[in-house]
């Protein structure tokens, strides 16, 4: 058997062997390919890390000649020795897997250092300083990091720090930079000693046992208990392993000639084609990331931004910052030179680790680069236009989810309050003004030009008025899809729900949180993208979506399969999502339209009426504002396809609650409060969600069903005749059994012949169904047989096939999440596992008996990246989401698309 | 292409040819074959009537030729001629499809009639009474069933008897039988009249027009609105259609010397082996059924019984009443051969119906007689005693839901009170008593020997002991499986729930019904097997169940193959249930041990407590008793499984409802109604059937999980050490993720694995799950990697997969079933097409991952034949069902298995 080989010098590797050298070490590997000044070093493969777990966490003896023998190349290459106390070479160690993990261990520097060596240092750089502070910082990260000082105690007191500071105080200075060569020599002694009382240690002083040991933490954090959550949570292999890196130290902080930085080959934040990066002079790469010290810009454009961004004067800053193309402008040019030459290798935004030891550059890493969404799309779009990659990739280039940041308000995060309480971040942007505790407050005050926050316990449908003329809103009860967060995002507006901690009295015109007391009229900013709330007013950035988004955007319909619909009830919703794209409607809820002004009082009548005729004349009070609706809606749409779904909730939503409107609709209705009374407990149910809604009341009271058929027909016909391209969808929902959709079809389809009789005109009208009853599922070949069409109504299907009641399950679902009984909140991103089966199910079985039917998706998923993946590889016509997830979904399909041809 | 034969004289046919014959046919046929008297006939098949149907209801003409043959064959029999006013022979026509139909044409007697026949009729018989009683029945006939002269008219009213009782009137007398010849000749006339004036149609005076004519309405029967709602209620195909019978009239009203009468073989309500019959001299058979004449005893010990039963005395009633056996010995005698002679040939108790004309036995029918459910099991089992029939055949012969009718007091249906209102049959079974409103009069009346109904707007866990101490429980609101029906089946007490008459008002201490006014004190009774509620006391009479029930069950078990076991929670259901022969407890509910006395209380402490330590101290309180109810019912269980659900509903319905108990429960527990008032505010769920229940609460608070876990497995070792054989199943509700399953099971095994050590003894213990979560079943592949076995809790699966609330779905479900939408209460019998996918499913994907994996059924289809029938054919291990309902199971689960064979 041929030895295994376990250990790769740099030159051996490259880019495309990731698996087996981890991220890291492969793209060293590529740049010492591409002649790129880069530290020597070698890499331990990722195997090598199961063989340590089989073996015991012990090294096979093959790794050991393999590394000497890796080192004593590189000693060749560097003409020095690891070890030797004349020429000492140093390393650094750090972990490398196939992709960045958190959790797993970082780095050590200065591997290599003892005593001795540390004299041999100080005769070759001439620095006393220099090499004390260099052994110290080894000791302190080995410390740390391999013999992990940190988890011996419970306390959170660095023992290394605290001594730090001790002898700084000691010696009466404010930096460790103050701190003179014999200080530090103290300081290494004391931090031996340190380890030597609590760990009961011999600090090793062997730069063999020094590099064994670090090789050996590097493996061990890749099962550390951070370490394999995330695995978990991102469906990781555990087999996957973690590379070593192993590389000969360079050192930025030898002196002035020497400095260290980290740079981006585009601005990160807008994407613009500029170098941008920041450097210390005589520092090592740590204290440019732990922000001891502030780095300089890199390029003098970059500092004539920095000053300006800070307000200080130009003379000024020219005298006190100088930029590195300044300092050294040779080196400079290198740099440059280098990241254009990655850059074009890469074909992607690098972000890239540099160090200069005495004039010479080194770099000591390059990836891509993460950038903000509106970065994001410049650069994948200016690439396209220079070359560099194809639309495909540009397309690829854009994580769909990123595009949510700049389809709302932000706030300006540098000049954000305090903190003092989070809920969920049920629909994404920010909001800040002042707290109102119902609708009506809120629709007075915002009529008077305030801006308010709505903070209610939970929102009922009473509410929509008050939401539409807040910012944001605010509830303590409530998951992720609660009235409150469907109809927020709906109408694109921040909303954080279910925040436990807020205790409201709507008696006392206030809310606690803690000790805290806020009320009426005070200032608070909601952040709906995170969920926090924070006290006072916070400005705001509006959405841009520049031109680059638009090209985008185009590039992503040309690539995409499925249809993106949208989620709208009202014609000014509808002209929104034209706005982002949508392709139609795929929900039009109709119940929304009930809740404003004189309907709901008409509604009411409907309710409440005895018989079937005093239901009838209150629909006949309905028909014509409905019909003005669809009429609208069709008008936004021309050309597009509407799917309009029939009343769906039960009707004791569209009571009144509270005492004051109960005895205002009683008066109106001349009715006795007794009887209101009667008939509102007698519309009460146990479990709404799984009572007399959807089609069930379609079908005990088909005058409704008759009803909204004549408006939604006479609506389209009155359109087309005005010039108008419509093709309206009826869609009945929650549909289980196929007789309630046969018994609703024949409903419609005598209105809709009655209709074009009288009118004397026909179009094509399609009448479908939602699949959101997993017995829907189940039985969908049958079903298919009455339908032109189906749309899962995925947060209904969820709701039943877990058996969560999206209202209530904020009390145990985020615990759920935590302890990873569930990766997901199912009703965030669509179970794959569980009600994928039934769509994939009713989709199968529907196409298997109706050929033609036409299947979509309109619940909250249908805007959630994964989900709309899941949609695409089910081989669905089309997604729908509201408004302002429409680009998202448009890109997602897109990505979803390009993805199966790769 | 040879002719096809369309007709077959009942010489040609047998009772195997029912599908081609119908049944009456059939039979018809196979009586004549064993040379019974049968006056002679032929049957028109039913492929004919499919093809009348496809040549739009026409006749072929090979058809008309068929019947003239076999016309002309029977008139050379009868020597007597069809349409032949010297010899007339008349006929009977009858539709008969494959299995006996309600709603399809019955019967047209005395065809082939007219005036010119009825003096034909005169000479021959020598009666014109008769004669033209004769021919006026006819047109009546005719004018009802084929020309429809009922449809025709908007009111009730029947034109032909409104003018019966004008002539009656004008004549002057009471009886029809008081008419003459002349006034029956007359009433023909004006019945000729009205069928002109109406319909204008000329009454068909050829005979063969009139035998065409009823042999069309025959044919169109079969597709009249009734049949056709019957045949899709009950799953029959259009395609089987109906055959038409033709047989010759034979008259029991030509005289004194003529009778006609029917019969049962045996005693249709006790099952004796007598003869039980009843007869009419000088009657058509129409007369026996229509009650004008009270028909009198064909056997002497009936005459006596039937005297004694009506309380005259013996001496009378000889004079009086004689039986057939007594005024035609030796037509009783050839009755009694005949009856024998079925009976042995049909190995089953038959339904007969003769005429005697002129001295001359004519039997006319004979098929399979109805019997109650005593007189069934007594039958089969004489039968089999008698060497009739095999015990297969035996079990076969009882239908398992008539059992019901055994297992619970019944009425005196004799002496039944107003009906005044019906809600849902939710618990079978009679009680009486007086009405009271709260559980607490209920127990305080009870306790006082008074009999008491309890009568709630709604049940919940705290009237439990109300529920106890009552005769029967009345509820306003609920479905099928709301918490009364639910409880009150599991105690075998009458329930009727979902009664939306009622209008209750505690405040009042009084219920309305329309404008009736019931109070606490007033006596009413409830028929739980109907759902009717009736005015005042009505006498009830105990179950019995007798060795003959005994014998029957113990031939089930031989030749059963599925489990039945049991749904009991206490050691009294345990006992109860093991009398009935369940083998085991399927289910048993812990929550119901938390309602007791000083249960409730702990119970309340540990829901609100604040702490994990404060929780932990409530639950220790309730270890001990806990620990007592699971060592009473393994006790009970000796040498059987017990299946231990862990705790289910939301804890908020442990929380005190009203303003009473509240402050009671906030002073005992030292804490502020404020804060009580919270705490169940923050427990409120708005679909709690959807909310933090089931092993949800398990995981969120496993010190619960803990308890409970501790109680059973120490309950457990401690019975086995005091010799009894014990095979607990800890079963965790709600799972619909295996990591929830995997959560619970880890818990549940430490405490197993703690329990077994401190007491030094193992026994085998079962972990396993409940699937009642959509989502369980379809991943239950992943979830039986981690259970011992599966329960399918098709209660809770019923309601997600349908999206009925149990306790709301009587708003709609009703009506669902009367418009046929469903055929029937899924909640009642498993929807084998949705739910029992998901059965299926969840078992062949278990087992497939764990072929050991046991499968059971606890939901309340676990006591419904065919849902009994569809888990047997799943291949299901068990059923549990509540105690009341076991019998029923064993036998279905017998009939199951036998049809298997078959």
């Amino acid at each position: 058997m041929s030895e295994k080989k376990m250990v790769y010098l740099f030159d051996e590797g490259s880019k495309e062997m990731k698996n087996l050298l981890g991220g890291k070490g492969a793209n060293l590997s590529e740049m010492v390919g591409l002649n790129i000044p880069v530290p020597p070093g070698f890499i331990i493969t990722t195997e090598v890390c199961n063989d340590y777990y089989e073996n015991d966490s012990s090294f096979p003896e093959t790794l050991r000649e393999q590394v000497k023998s890796a080192i004593s190349s590189i000693e060749k290459k560097m003409s020095m020795r690891f070890g030797d106390p004349e020429d000492p070479l140093l390393f650094s160690v750090r972990s490398g897997a196939r992709i960045s993990m958190p959790g797993m261990m970082d780095t050590i520097l200065n591997l290599g250092i003892n005593r001795d060596i540390v004299k041999g240092l100080i005769k070759r750089s001439g620095d006393e300083r220099f090499a004390w502070d260099t052994y110290r910082r080894f000791i302190q990260m080995y410390g740390d990091v391999v013999l992990g000082i940190g988890d011996s105690f419970d306390d959170d007191v660095d023992p290394f720090e605290d001594e730090l500071a001790r002898l700084k105080l000691e010696k009466g200075v404010n930096y460790d930079s103050d701190l003179s060569g014999p200080d530090l020599e103290v300081l290494s002694t004391n931090f031996i000693k340190i380890i030597k009382d609590r760990l009961n240690i011999d600090f090793p002083d062997d730069p063999w046992d020094q590099l064994w040991g670090a090789v050996g933490a590097v493996f061990s954090s890749w099962r550390n208990k951070r370490a394999i959550t995330y695995r978990n949570m991102n469906s990781i292999p555990s087999i996957w392993g973690t590379a070593v890196n192993v590389q000969s130290m360079v050192f930025g902080n030898m002196g002035e000639g020497c400095a260290t930085g980290v740079a981006f080959t585009r601005d990160p934040s807008t994407g613009r084609n500029v170098f941008y990066g920041e450097y210390l002079q005589n520092a090592q790469g740590e204290d440019v990331v732990a922000g001891i010290r502030t780095p300089l810009q890199v390029t003098k454009r970059g500092s004539m931004e920095w000053a300006v961004h800070n307000g200080t004067s130009e003379a000024e800053r020219l005298n006190k910052h100088l930029s590195l193309e300044e300092i050294m402008p040779g080196i400079f040019k290198e740099l440059e030179k280098t990241y254009l030459q990655l850059e074009a290798h890469y074909h992607d935004m690098q972000d890239i680790e540099f160090t200069i030891q005495n004039g010479v550059l080194w770099l000591l890493q390059t990836r891509t680069g993460k950038r903000t969404a509106a970065a994001a799309i410049k650069i994948a779009v200016d690439m396209v236009n220079e070359g560099l990659i194809t639309k495909k990739e540009a397309i690829l280039r854009v994580e769909p989810e990123q595009l949510d940041q700049l389809l709302h308000p932000a706030f300006d995060m540098e000049k954000k309050g305090e903190v003092i309480a989070r809920g969920l971040p049920a629909s994404p942007g920010a909001a800040t003004g002042q707290i109102v505790f119902n609708a009506d407050d809120a629709e007075t005050l915002s009529s008077d030009g305030d801006r308010v926050i709505l903070v209610r316990i939970e929102t009922s449908p009473e509410d929509i008025g008050g939401m539409k003329s807040s910012e944001g809103i605010l509830t303590a009860r409530g998951g992720m899809t609660s009235h409150a967060a469907v109809v927020a995002r709906g109408m694109g507006k921040c909303c954080v729900s279910g925040c436990s901690d807020l205790n409201i009295s709507y008696k006392d015109g206030n809310m606690k949180i803690g000790d805290r007391v806020l009320s009426k009229g005070e200032w608070i900013s909601l952040n709906g993208s995170t969920g926090e709330i924070m006290l006072g007013m916070t400005p705001t950035k509006p959405p841009s979506i520049g031109g680059d988004f638009k090209t985008l955007m185009s590039w992503a319909d040309q690539f995409k399969k499925l249809g993106v619909r949208t989620n709208a009830d009202t014609p000014e919703d509808a002209k929104v999502a034209r706005e982002f794209g949508a392709e139609g409607i795929g929900l039009c809820r109709t119940e929304h339209m009930f809740f404003e002004g004189e309907r709901i009082l008409a509604m009411r009548k409907m309710i409440l009426s005895e018989t079937e005729e005093e239901r009838v004349a209150a629909l006949d009070q309905l028909l014509p504002m409905q019909k003005e609706d669809f009429k609208g809606i069709f008008r936004e749409m021309d050309g597009f396809p509407v799917t309009i779904r029939l009343l769906d909730p039960p009707l004791h939503e569209f009571l009144p609650h509270d005492q004051e409107a109960k005895i205002e609709v009683a008066r109106e209705l001349g009715i006795t409060m007794e009887h209101l009374e009667m008939k509102i407990s007698s519309l009460k149910e146990f479990n709404p969600m799984l009572g007399h809604r959807g089609c069930r009341l379609g079908i005990t009271y088909p005058e409704i069903t008759k009803m909204q058929a004549t408006a939604i027909v006479e609506a389209a016909v009155a359109s087309n005749n005005e010039g108008i391209v419509v093709s309206p969808e009826i869609m009945i929902p929650l549909v289980g059994v196929r007789k309630e959709l046969e018994n609703q079809r024949n409903i419609i389809s005598e209105i809709i012949e009655r209709v074009f009789t009288e009118m004397g005109t026909r179009i094509d009208i399609k009448i479908g169904t939602m699949i959101e009853i997993p017995r829907a599922a189940l039985t969908a070949d049958e079903i298919a047989r009455s339908a032109d069409f189906f749309s899962f109504g995925t947060n209904d299907l969820t709701q039943m096939t877990f058996g969560y009641s999206r209202d209530d399950s904020s009390t145990f679902l985020p615990e759920y999440v935590d302890k990873n009984i569930l990766s997901e909140d199912p009703f965030k991103v669509l179970d794959g596992e569980g009600v994928g089966q039934l769509v994939k199910m009713g989709t199968k079985k529907g196409r298997s008996t109706n050929p033609l039917l036409k299947v979509g998706i309109c619940g909250e998923h249908g805007g959630e990246p994964s989900s709309i993946k899941f949609c695409h590889d089910t081989g669905l016509d089309y997604v729908s989401c509201s408004p302002y997830r429409v680009p998202i979904a448009r890109l997602s399909a897109a990505h979803s698309n390009i993805s199966d041809e790769i």
